[in-house]
């Protein structure tokens, strides 16, 4: 029986010190603000749009919404998309991507006001994760996987991380922002032979495949972590699932993170801190 | 007896491809430019600054070169680089740093004109490694390292890499440029637990460290290939070695680079590539 390192403490814990930050704001007169921009109607965009407007609300961050439809004009998307950048009375952005495909996601990224990039999408804020400076946010879900290895007291220093993923959300900048805290990292990926065998060994792993219940008993010991970071739909039970085949997992190793209920319930309470953050820093 | 990855032949080879290019832009009338900023008179940046030279005259790249005195004045360092930014004629721009404390490095990066930032040290040349895209430039040792195992037909798809420093100028984006190789990367420092055991799993070693004579034969296999990024002053041999312990491990391994002779020799065919192709991309 492993310890279950749910999310929703860390996002209480998360959200109690934005709350602090927001009243010194309010003290001053200023009040948080995220915009979001959504196109068209995604279930998964409305899904994330309706949680992270809960998690304001409770935050006392403002919520401005910019929503287009699936053909909307490019330009009259940009148009308002500066608004945005330039109102000093908007403190964060959140785009939901990918627009429809006729945009150029990496002009998207970068017309984003890099101090208003809450989602850590822009080049600038990879750039930070790389030099280890603040400049730009780290994505949200790398970010949460950091956030849920802190407040369990897990300490990361000097450990065997293995990654399992690579992409420019999680993969990449979670094993910079970890490597800055001098854990010793190892990314694995399709191309990557027998890495079970590589998974195995680490003290910390960290699933973010996007592959549903691919991580089973061949990849764990018994003293080893596991954040899962995978948020998938397994058709056959009808139900959200892991990278982890969970029911295996479970018992073999020390703690691992539940899925849903761990990484992704932490993400919108991240992204609703670097909102805040992003204010205080311009103030 | 191991096989010697000796550097010549590859910056050989880099400089033939550049030649090419700048004789395919002359035919349009232009010439390629490179504009060195100096500030002092540290043997480290002369000694470069004469292999660059040399270099970029055999390929066929004019060199403009801006220096100044110790006590500079921060302003007028500035208003010279910006005139270099912006001037049509000088595609890249070299600045050897760290410059006197009194500048700030990371403004220092940022001011270079990111289209001409040959070094690679710009936060947008940075996150390019990040995306996978071809923004700026990798730093050039980086890729000299990448450049020999291209040029000695080595492989590394798939390979277990274990890269020892996690630097800005190295061990960093040297990871991303291998793991967009489908390379499995492994980045290791000085507070990894048991560095020795972990590298001598190694398919290919980079040792990036900066420690003299650091690795040796407990960090190896026989079948691995090392790639010795170290340049470093022995006081007691009185000559430069590299972070290999290189008597010792050299006939223990399948491949390696030397020091001198190895990467060190590629790197400023590597800069010079970089300054014709930005000028290659500007046209």
């Amino acid at each position: 029986m492993s310890e279950l390192l749910k999310g929703k403490e860390v996002a209480d814990a998360i959200n109690k010190r934005s709350i602090e930050t927001v009243n010194e704001l309010k003290e001053k007169g200023i009040t948080p603000a995220l915009a979001i921009f959504r196109v068209g109607n995604k279930e998964s965009d409305l899904s994330y749009e309706r949680g992270a407007e809960k998690r304001c609300e409770e935050v006392g961050v403002k919520v401005v919404k910019y929503v287009f439809d699936e053909d909307v004009e490019i330009e009259d998307f940009y148009d308002k998309l500066l608004d945005a950048n330039n109102d000093p009375t908007i403190h964060g952005i959140l785009v939901f991507r990918p627009l429809p495909k006729r945009f150029d996601d990496e002009l998207l990224r970068n017309s984003i006001n890099p101090y208003k990039d809450v989602d850590g999408c822009s080049d600038l804020s990879l750039a930070g994760l790389f030099t280890n400076k603040k400049t730009g946010f780290a994505p949200c879900t790398a970010q949460a996987a950091v956030e849920i290895l802190d407040h369990y007291g897990i300490e990361v220093s000097g450990k065997n991380v293995v990654i399992i993923g690579r992409s420019l959300v999680i993969g990449k900048p979670l094993s910079m922002l970890l490597l800055n805290r001098n854990a010793t990292i190892t990314i694995c990926h399709r191309k990557t032979v027998d890495t079970p065998l590589i998974a195995s060994k680490a003290d910390i792993l960290v699933c973010a495949a996007g592959e549903p219940e691919m991580v089973n008993k061949n990849y764990t010991n018994p003293h080893q972590i596991i954040v899962d970071v995978g948020i998938n739909w397994n058709v056959e039970k009808q139900k959200i699932c892991g990278d982890v085949l969970f029911d295996e997992v479970e018992p073999l190793v020390k703690a691992i993170t539940p899925v849903p209920g761990g990484v992704g319930s932490v993400t919108t309470s991240v992204m609703v801190s670097h909102v805040v953050e992003a204010c205080k820093r311009g103030y």
